[in-house]
């Protein structure tokens, strides 16, 4: 019972997911500054960190005027902005950073296909973030935006709360080669935390199968099949949201920008097969899941088998004896057996060795 | 009952759909211009929008020759001609803009596969417009054929109205960059608002999944199946008329054609991500459709079982019963029981018994 | 019934096309003379259409000897044979216009894969002409062969009869650009009018695959599964057929050959959209097939369900009563109902109120 | 049951086929001289064709040794090993014709994937003899190597026995253009003929599917299914032997190799051709064997439609009627009916009728 | 029974193997040195093969220290490391031979797919070790990862025993080639011995499908179906593992790189065509279990109609005849019948004729 609501209230997730309302863009200008998703904070936030080997210096903004002198001093920035319903907040950005109002508006858009766009002043990157809320045990699917500039990093996200709080601290611990290197290795170090965290996603998920399995040999009813479709669209929608990433990868390393340095690459070509790794996990999840549909089709016939089996051996047993006793109960007149001194034990002893031979022969074609 | 109409009126909609009788054109030269489609107006409207950023002229034009002037002019020319079947119109058009003969075919048969031709003088696009009709639940599918000029833009549809009102509105509004920019902008900005529905059409055919899912879980009859099966081919017909577009829209970006401004190209870029959007859809509904019907063929099953274990259970149970009481409905002159004062209660002692046993099993084999 | 008969023998026809007997070509040298299909001409039939802008000459020919005055002139010569048996006529044609003895034995074997082979001299094609023969209701395959010389072509047909009459009409009315062009169009124009009928071909089929529908959805029989089969076979072979056509057109667009001049090009392309338009329809009647399969499957489901259904209400409903009634017909000599006045209508009273309540039962459950 | 001893026989070959034990070769160095595969002929056997235009040799060899003359004549020298157990033959001649040893590993292990390895001084081409055996009713699988030199062919068979004795006579009768041309000819008869070999397997593959569907279509059991397994398998196994010649003779044709005089070049077109014909052959039966399957399973449920109908007509119309007869041999005292003098008239009136109007409700659902 | 215990066991296993937990990396900065895996071993062992065509010495070491001086002679090191949970080893030989951190981390992380980097100074190679584990009846998968050097070669591996021993026997016994070449062929040598595993593992696969489709054919139940589906999942998790092996020996051969000598491609193009047999052999595999299920489904059918008819030849011989001496069994008073003399015997006659009838049915129904 529990399994099933969960499988609708997910159901109803995904759909919404599938077919977020664009409705209300349709008409616009290419370009207008629509948000077309959930508003998921009150407040967009502002915050910045920005580093270099020897400086470092983390602050929460008020307004976005104030990004205006990291963006002229040549340490790194990390300006990362949570909450998409303040336009003006993106437009001004857009002003400062001078970006192309269609990556405004994809930003806008969390419906967005993961894509790289390579521009000559900075680079564009959307993605999903996807982790597996424990809560109420679903995926949590937030876009993210990232914009690497000569010397800066913008990351905009649907809401607050994120997987970063290990770079922050990696940052702030003056730890590993992320303070000694560019934007472009915080870029790197963005998603390749974002992609780990797919890794767990999949933990979550095999387990779900695992789960699914048991209940499919064990105690299978209706709602099985729906839970089953239900994983099997939930890997449709991560693979479609991941499959891309692939092609973003490969564009970053294959183009030869100069935002990207060189020896940044090994650790694309590493994020490139991790992403590689999770699409393969995911086609391998998805014929574990058809087995499993297969093994529950195949029950419920074995079932039935059995039902039928149960249902023959009874009518099969007693429909002949049943007509044996009614011929006796038959009222002719003259019917010698019924004046006969054995005739009674006669017929018992008849149907009792015709039972026999019925039972061995159930035996025989193994049904009982 | 009303669902299974709905799906058998959309079914024969189908059917014509994917068989235009091409039947009266063959044999025929090629360039022959025969109107292959329905005829949908009474007579053929000419309208035209001429605007640079600073003048503006809206006109209904009486007959072709009117066109003349405007193609002069060095302002941007949207000509648009709704109706396809008065011939000499666009033999017409065709003379005066001198295009090849095979163009003038491709936009009389409306049967098209998208496809975009690029000529030294003009590009010629030619691809679908969906709606969906909410008065008869039903796809609209009307083709739009573009050919874009040094200097102007025509359309051509099978039939008045259509979704470019927000496009005339910005023009004669002159908001956005449509006044500022040229004709490139125009064919992008009208290809845009066509692809924008098809969103709403994946919006509504998202619904109509929901609903069938609703139904097959609720109370699935054979009618569901086609109703199934007639998702699917609508599928497959959306498909197949949008899934080449993408190789149209990127043609229009590889091609550096003089035609196309190099400040078009993020936007064609955009409208690029778009149509692999909605052909990804696509494909997610065809598996969820696969999965729905998957979820009806196991209730089948299902319910068999369900009808077989009740059949099973009553005649398992009273089958036995009926043979007793058959013994001793026999006329034996000689059966002891049958003068036994207790033999009666016995009998129903025994019997009741045996039932005890017989719902124990069941119960044991979670039957009821 | 009839339905069947059509079915089988159109299977039958398929099985012959699917494995022509090469057997008798085994351990021959290759460039062997040898027909390999049916005889379906008594004598091969030689005719000549000669023409320019200004000149016409129709001629039907006696010998291939006759043909070497139309080979000097720099007129348009399309030379037409029709009957492949008589493979001396074929070799002396071999001679006079230097063509491949591979090439030769190609257009003798009606068992090729369409191709172009492009050689100095000239091109070769070969291909399916395809019909639907209303008579019989079947599909009459035959191979076409052409040969585009400097300023012939040559084509070999199977039998007489062919769909070419419109093209003979054009040329000698004069009409069309064929008679203002060289031998590449005439080319064109041929392959042309044959893949038109394709399209007939389709239309038939399309309405075949909806009577199927029809069939599956009014009172199906398992004739009908072979109706299907045969329908995805036919479906199979057409797509056979039809596909590598692209690449053949294809090859013709990209090579550029002194014999296809450029103004040529646009129609080739035309002819390439065609095609795939064709292949695009197969494979969606191949979908829609599959899914009238799943319909009838799921149908026999339905009607399973339903038969159970009827068995489980009069099983369930009479089994019970049958051993109450039993139960009274008992012989014991101390049975106190039996006596009683009212045990009879008592017992009625109480087998109505258990069949209410199995028939509300029923009713709850939607199976009456 | 011949069938399914066929196919239990087959099915056990091909197992063999599938997984040569490859185990004694593990550890050993590359290029260790072991023979995979069954030992086939007692003794090897060499034989020698030398011939140019004007001479012809033809002879039975004793030792390796003899080759040596023919190696250094200009004349085109075909030899043939028929026998692949004594690996010293190979290793001499790997020896004379200084073979590398990873080719003469290749030919021993009898389990090679088809392949063409050019090298500078020879091409290496191996791949399957299949032929179709009428006695034991199934497939003769045989591995060929081809070696190509500069004025020589070498074959390796497996065993003796070949579809090569055309070949021989046309060298010896002097026919055709295998004499006036070089060993790369050779070359391309040979495969010829191995591949036109393919196409009678195909017809008598094509045959027997043709039995497989009227086997279905009349009386099919459950061995049927096995059946139709092993002929899928059996497809499958012929795909994997042929598909990769296609690559084989496209390395061929492209590399443009001294060895390949040019003039030969169409000829292996040819070849290519043929091998995409099986192929696609192979693939179109493939799909027919689907479509038996799916006949077969249907097949199933309507004879289990048909069971059930018989059954529940029958159940359907006797039950009720043993409940009323039931109800006029209860042995109530007061039961009114009983005296009357019409009553069991009666009640055989009510029971026809009953009867009659059951019988009417089949014959509407088209049951009877 | 058996059977199914083995199935679970290996179910088991493959989960843990699909989701190795990563969890533990998450959040750590890319080229952490985290051993990701089970610990198989309890110390690290290495030891040390060191030659020329001269010299050989075969040395365990106690630490990373000792390899120093191998690393700078002239002769070929091979260099070998069981168990990787002592990450400052690792460390140790990252340091001195310089390898980059992330090739480290690719090491220690024991769910890599199979892949070729290519370095200046060196290529890593992180492929799988496959093999069957008799004694437990399941895959025992170890991760290989290769550094290839201008003289040396070092390997890792996950526990100690491997494949390997016939290579060290070569070396030491001075036999083959393995002596007179360079670490590329050593390297060669160890994927050689590594992928004729896989044949080996193939073989015993092979035997399980053999055993499978005789139990199918045999006496099937409900854990068969867990069975197939058990070694469908074992034939993804190979493909998955072994898919990749070909583009990694392809980019090693493609890749003209230094460290390769041009005398070991023939062996490379060698160790590809295995990979591709190897995946061949795989993909067969597949479609046959597929088959196996294929033919467990139709033969529940199969059961259930031979249950059913045997249930249907009961009921619809005996329910008739109950029916009929149920009317003799009624009470009423005025029954002609039952005083006429021979009404009994008569009774019987009919009911005789009557079963002979529907035995003749049955018989020509052919069902028994």
């Amino acid at each position: 019972m529990k399994e099933q609501s969960t499988a609708s209230r997910l159901g109803l997730k995904f759909k919404h997911r599938l077919t977020k309302k664009r409705s209300k863009k349709i008409g616009l200008p290419p370009g207008s500054m629509v948000h077309v998703g959930e508003k998921k904070v009150e407040t967009a936030r502002i915050s910045v960190i920005d580093y270099d080997q020897q400086k470092l210096e983390v602050k929460a903004l008020k307004s976005v005027e104030e990004t205006l002198p990291f963006k002229k001093s040549p340490t790194v920035t990390w300006l990362n902005i949570d909450g998409l319903h303040e336009v003006n907040i993106l437009e001004t950005i857009g002003e400062y950073y001078s970006i192309h109002p269609l990556v405004l508006e994809d930003i806008l858009n969390t419906d967005q296909r993961p894509k790289a766009e390579i521009f000559d002043e900075y680079i564009f990157i959307v993605f999903k973030m996807i982790s597996y809320n424990n809560n109420h045990d679903e995926l949590d699917i937030e876009q993210l935006s990232l914009i690497l500039g000569p010397n800066f990093v913008i990351t905009f996200q649907e809401r607050e709360g994120d997987v970063f709080d290990s770079i922050r601290e990696r940052i702030q611990g003056g730890k590993g080669r992320v303070r000694k290197s560019g934007p472009d290795y915080l870029l790197y170090a963005l998603m390749d935390v974002v992609i780990d965290n797919y890794f767990l996603v999949l933990e979550k998920l095999g387990e779900r199968i695992e789960n699914l399995e048991e209940e499919v040999l064990g105690n299978p009813d209706q709602s099985t099949v729906q839970a089953i479709q239900q994983m099997k669209r939930e890997l449709i929608f991560l693979r479609r949201s991941i499959w891309p990433l692939r092609e973003v990868i490969g564009t970053l390393i294959r183009d030869e920008n100069p935002l990207i340095k060189k020896s940044t690459a090994p650790f694309l070509r590493d994020l490139y097969d991790h992403t590689i790794q999770v699409v393969d996990t995911i086609e391998t999840y998805r014929e574990m899941v058809s087995g499993i549909l297969d093994i529950y089709l195949s029950s419920l016939s074995n079932r039935m088998n059995e039902v039928m089996k149960i249902l023959t051996i009874i009518a099969t047993l007693f429909i002949p004896l049943t007509f044996i006793v009614g011929v006796y109960g038959m009222n002719f007149e003259f019917m010698p057996e019924l004046k006969w001194h054995w005739g009674y034990p006669v017929v018992w002893g008849v149907m009792i060795i015709i039972s026999f031979f019925m039972l061995l022969y159930f035996r025989r074609k193994k049904w009982i």
